[in-house]
Protein backbone atom coordinates (compact mmCIF):
# COMPACT_ATOMS: atom_id res chain seq x y z
CA UNK A 1 0.00 0.00 0.00
CA UNK A 2 2.55 2.51 0.86
CA UNK A 3 4.39 2.05 -2.52
CA UNK A 4 1.09 3.35 -4.17
CA UNK A 5 0.77 6.27 -1.96
CA UNK A 6 2.37 9.71 -3.51
CA UNK A 7 4.75 11.84 -0.82
CA UNK A 8 5.23 15.37 -1.78
CA UNK A 9 8.77 16.90 -2.34
CA UNK A 10 9.57 16.38 1.68
CA UNK A 11 8.35 13.27 1.77
CA UNK A 12 4.80 14.07 3.01
CA UNK A 13 0.95 13.42 2.39
CA UNK A 14 -1.68 15.33 3.87
CA UNK A 15 -3.63 13.11 6.56
CA UNK A 16 -7.55 13.90 7.02
CA UNK A 17 -8.84 12.73 10.81
CA UNK A 18 -12.76 12.04 10.62
CA UNK A 19 -14.48 10.50 13.94
CA UNK A 20 -15.62 7.01 12.49
CA UNK A 21 -18.90 7.35 13.59
CA UNK A 22 -20.38 10.60 13.87
CA UNK A 23 -18.55 11.93 10.51
CA UNK A 24 -17.21 15.36 12.23
CA UNK A 25 -13.83 16.06 10.74
CA UNK A 26 -11.68 16.61 13.15
CA UNK A 27 -7.92 17.75 11.89
CA UNK A 28 -5.84 17.51 9.06
CA UNK A 29 -2.43 16.95 9.44
CA UNK A 30 0.46 15.40 7.84
CA UNK A 31 2.03 11.91 7.33
CA UNK A 32 5.61 10.19 6.29
CA UNK A 33 6.12 7.08 5.44
CA UNK A 34 7.70 5.97 9.16
CA UNK A 35 4.50 7.58 10.68
CA UNK A 36 2.28 5.57 8.28
CA UNK A 37 3.85 2.74 9.13
CA UNK A 38 4.38 3.49 12.83
CA UNK A 39 0.19 3.88 12.57
CA UNK A 40 -0.92 0.66 10.84
CA UNK A 41 1.56 -1.17 13.45
CA UNK A 42 0.41 0.36 16.72
CA UNK A 43 -2.96 1.13 15.92
CA UNK A 44 -2.55 4.29 17.42
CA UNK A 45 -2.11 7.18 14.87
CA UNK A 46 1.25 9.15 14.67
CA UNK A 47 1.73 12.12 12.57
CA UNK A 48 4.84 13.79 11.48
CA UNK A 49 5.11 17.37 12.87
CA UNK A 50 6.87 19.78 10.30
CA UNK A 51 7.13 22.12 12.78
CA UNK A 52 9.06 20.18 15.24
CA UNK A 53 10.52 17.74 12.52
CA UNK A 54 9.80 14.40 13.98
CA UNK A 55 7.15 11.70 14.79
CA UNK A 56 4.42 13.01 16.68
CA UNK A 57 2.34 10.68 18.48
CA UNK A 58 -0.83 12.41 18.83
CA UNK A 59 -1.92 12.25 22.26
CA UNK A 60 1.76 11.54 23.66
CA UNK A 61 1.72 14.76 25.76
CA UNK A 62 -2.29 15.32 25.81
CA UNK A 63 -3.56 12.05 26.76
CA UNK A 64 -5.86 12.78 23.66
CA UNK A 65 -4.95 9.81 21.59
CA UNK A 66 -6.53 8.36 18.12
CA UNK A 67 -7.19 4.64 17.69
CA UNK A 68 -7.44 4.30 14.09
CA UNK A 69 -10.04 2.93 12.75
CA UNK A 70 -9.61 2.67 8.77
CA UNK A 71 -6.68 4.23 6.73
CA UNK A 72 -8.31 5.29 3.18
CA UNK A 73 -6.79 6.98 0.46
CA UNK A 74 -8.36 9.27 -2.35
CA UNK A 75 -8.09 8.42 -6.63
CA UNK A 76 -4.69 10.03 -7.01
CA UNK A 77 -3.12 8.77 -3.90
CA UNK A 78 -2.34 12.02 -2.88
CA UNK A 79 -4.03 12.30 0.53
CA UNK A 80 -5.25 10.20 3.15
CA UNK A 81 -8.57 9.90 5.00
CA UNK A 82 -7.99 8.30 8.49
CA UNK A 83 -11.11 7.00 10.45
CA UNK A 84 -10.52 7.49 14.05
CA UNK A 85 -11.85 6.84 17.26
CA UNK A 86 -10.78 10.32 19.18
CA UNK A 87 -10.20 10.60 22.72
CA UNK A 88 -11.42 13.76 24.34
CA UNK A 89 -10.66 16.34 22.12
CA UNK A 90 -8.53 16.67 18.68
CA UNK A 91 -7.43 20.23 18.97
CA UNK A 92 -4.72 21.89 21.07
CA UNK A 93 -7.13 24.64 22.07
CA UNK A 94 -9.15 22.06 24.09
CA UNK A 95 -11.75 21.75 21.21
CA UNK A 96 -13.74 18.80 19.69
CA UNK A 97 -12.45 19.87 16.31
CA UNK A 98 -9.63 21.95 14.76
CA UNK A 99 -12.44 23.21 12.62
CA UNK A 100 -14.20 26.10 14.77
CA UNK A 101 -13.93 29.27 12.68
CA UNK A 102 -16.23 29.52 10.16
CA UNK A 103 -17.23 32.52 8.17
CA UNK A 104 -20.79 33.28 8.50
CA UNK A 105 -22.36 37.11 7.02
CA UNK A 106 -19.04 38.32 5.95
CA UNK A 107 -17.55 37.70 9.30
CA UNK A 108 -15.42 35.43 11.26
CA UNK A 109 -17.51 33.67 14.25
CA UNK A 110 -16.10 30.72 16.56
CA UNK A 111 -18.82 28.08 16.12
CA UNK A 112 -17.73 26.20 19.11
CA UNK A 113 -16.36 26.03 22.31
CA UNK A 114 -13.61 24.80 24.07
CA UNK A 115 -14.49 21.33 26.45
CA UNK A 116 -11.63 21.14 28.02
CA UNK A 117 -9.09 23.61 29.39
CA UNK A 118 -5.82 23.40 27.60
CA UNK A 119 -3.75 24.47 30.53
CA UNK A 120 -5.15 20.29 31.87
CA UNK A 121 -3.95 18.97 28.92
CA UNK A 122 -0.57 20.54 28.39
CA UNK A 123 -0.26 22.37 31.76
CA UNK B 1 -10.70 36.85 6.47
CA UNK B 2 -8.12 35.93 3.86
CA UNK B 3 -5.62 37.81 5.58
CA UNK B 4 -5.97 35.39 8.47
CA UNK B 5 -5.04 32.51 6.35
CA UNK B 6 -1.61 31.09 6.15
CA UNK B 7 -0.89 30.09 2.41
CA UNK B 8 2.23 27.72 1.64
CA UNK B 9 5.68 28.75 0.18
CA UNK B 10 3.23 28.23 -3.03
CA UNK B 11 0.15 30.93 -1.95
CA UNK B 12 -1.79 27.61 -1.54
CA UNK B 13 -3.95 25.91 0.90
CA UNK B 14 -5.47 22.66 1.31
CA UNK B 15 -9.17 22.47 1.25
CA UNK B 16 -11.12 19.38 2.54
CA UNK B 17 -14.95 19.67 0.47
CA UNK B 18 -17.46 17.99 2.90
CA UNK B 19 -21.06 16.83 1.78
CA UNK B 20 -22.73 19.29 4.28
CA UNK B 21 -25.60 17.25 5.56
CA UNK B 22 -24.71 13.30 5.28
CA UNK B 23 -21.15 14.50 6.32
CA UNK B 24 -19.29 12.16 3.63
CA UNK B 25 -15.43 13.74 2.80
CA UNK B 26 -15.81 14.06 -1.31
CA UNK B 27 -12.34 15.38 -1.94
CA UNK B 28 -9.25 17.51 -0.76
CA UNK B 29 -8.11 19.66 -3.63
CA UNK B 30 -6.04 23.29 -3.06
CA UNK B 31 -7.11 26.88 -3.28
CA UNK B 32 -5.03 30.16 -3.83
CA UNK B 33 -6.52 33.68 -2.91
CA UNK B 34 -8.17 34.46 -5.97
CA UNK B 35 -9.85 30.80 -5.92
CA UNK B 36 -10.98 31.64 -2.38
CA UNK B 37 -12.72 34.83 -3.46
CA UNK B 38 -13.93 33.37 -6.42
CA UNK B 39 -15.65 31.01 -4.19
CA UNK B 40 -17.36 33.53 -1.74
CA UNK B 41 -18.43 35.55 -4.60
CA UNK B 42 -19.92 33.21 -7.00
CA UNK B 43 -21.12 30.62 -4.17
CA UNK B 44 -19.63 27.69 -6.78
CA UNK B 45 -16.29 26.05 -4.82
CA UNK B 46 -13.26 27.22 -7.32
CA UNK B 47 -9.99 25.57 -6.38
CA UNK B 48 -6.49 25.82 -7.77
CA UNK B 49 -5.41 23.05 -10.12
CA UNK B 50 -1.89 22.37 -9.19
CA UNK B 51 -1.33 19.95 -12.22
CA UNK B 52 -2.87 22.72 -14.69
CA UNK B 53 -1.71 26.06 -13.30
CA UNK B 54 -4.98 27.53 -12.98
CA UNK B 55 -8.28 28.15 -11.35
CA UNK B 56 -10.52 24.97 -10.98
CA UNK B 57 -14.03 26.09 -10.73
CA UNK B 58 -15.13 22.29 -9.98
CA UNK B 59 -17.75 20.72 -12.78
CA UNK B 60 -16.63 23.39 -15.36
CA UNK B 61 -16.28 20.35 -17.33
CA UNK B 62 -18.51 17.70 -15.36
CA UNK B 63 -21.64 19.63 -14.59
CA UNK B 64 -20.48 18.36 -11.02
CA UNK B 65 -20.43 21.32 -9.34
CA UNK B 66 -20.20 22.29 -5.56
CA UNK B 67 -22.24 24.44 -3.92
CA UNK B 68 -20.66 26.17 -0.77
CA UNK B 69 -23.07 26.19 2.36
CA UNK B 70 -20.11 27.49 5.08
CA UNK B 71 -16.63 27.62 4.79
CA UNK B 72 -14.41 27.10 7.46
CA UNK B 73 -10.79 27.29 8.40
CA UNK B 74 -8.75 25.52 11.49
CA UNK B 75 -6.63 26.54 14.39
CA UNK B 76 -3.56 27.46 12.54
CA UNK B 77 -5.09 28.65 9.51
CA UNK B 78 -3.59 26.53 6.99
CA UNK B 79 -6.26 24.24 6.08
CA UNK B 80 -10.10 24.89 5.18
CA UNK B 81 -12.99 22.84 5.82
CA UNK B 82 -15.48 23.77 2.95
CA UNK B 83 -19.23 22.45 3.36
CA UNK B 84 -20.91 21.81 0.42
CA UNK B 85 -23.75 20.42 -1.68
CA UNK B 86 -22.13 18.50 -4.07
CA UNK B 87 -24.39 17.88 -6.88
CA UNK B 88 -23.75 14.04 -8.54
CA UNK B 89 -20.70 12.81 -7.88
CA UNK B 90 -17.06 14.56 -6.59
CA UNK B 91 -14.68 12.14 -7.98
CA UNK B 92 -13.59 12.08 -12.07
CA UNK B 93 -14.39 8.19 -11.68
CA UNK B 94 -17.58 8.58 -11.00
CA UNK B 95 -17.91 7.65 -7.68
CA UNK B 96 -19.28 10.16 -4.75
CA UNK B 97 -16.16 10.48 -2.92
CA UNK B 98 -12.79 10.65 -4.10
CA UNK B 99 -11.89 8.05 -0.83
CA UNK B 100 -12.89 5.01 -1.91
CA UNK B 101 -9.85 3.07 -1.21
CA UNK B 102 -9.30 1.05 1.89
CA UNK B 103 -6.63 -0.75 3.92
CA UNK B 104 -8.14 -3.72 5.11
CA UNK B 105 -6.80 -6.88 6.91
CA UNK B 106 -3.48 -5.60 5.23
CA UNK B 107 -5.08 -5.61 1.40
CA UNK B 108 -6.20 -2.44 -0.13
CA UNK B 109 -10.25 -2.85 -1.20
CA UNK B 110 -12.40 -0.57 -3.04
CA UNK B 111 -15.20 0.39 -1.02
CA UNK B 112 -17.46 2.62 -3.44
CA UNK B 113 -18.77 1.35 -7.03
CA UNK B 114 -18.91 4.25 -9.84
CA UNK B 115 -22.37 5.59 -9.44
CA UNK B 116 -21.75 7.40 -13.62
CA UNK B 117 -19.54 6.25 -16.52
CA UNK B 118 -16.72 8.94 -16.15
CA UNK B 119 -17.03 8.82 -20.12
CA UNK B 120 -20.63 10.39 -19.47
CA UNK B 121 -18.96 13.21 -17.32
CA UNK B 122 -15.76 14.07 -19.41
CA UNK B 123 -16.96 11.77 -22.72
Amino acid sequence: MLDLLRFDENGLIPAIAQQHDTGEVLMLAWMNRDSIEETLESGNVCYWSRSRARLWRKGETSGQTQKLIELRFDCDADTLLLMVDQKGVACHTGRRSCFYAAMRDGQVVEIAEPEIDPAALYG
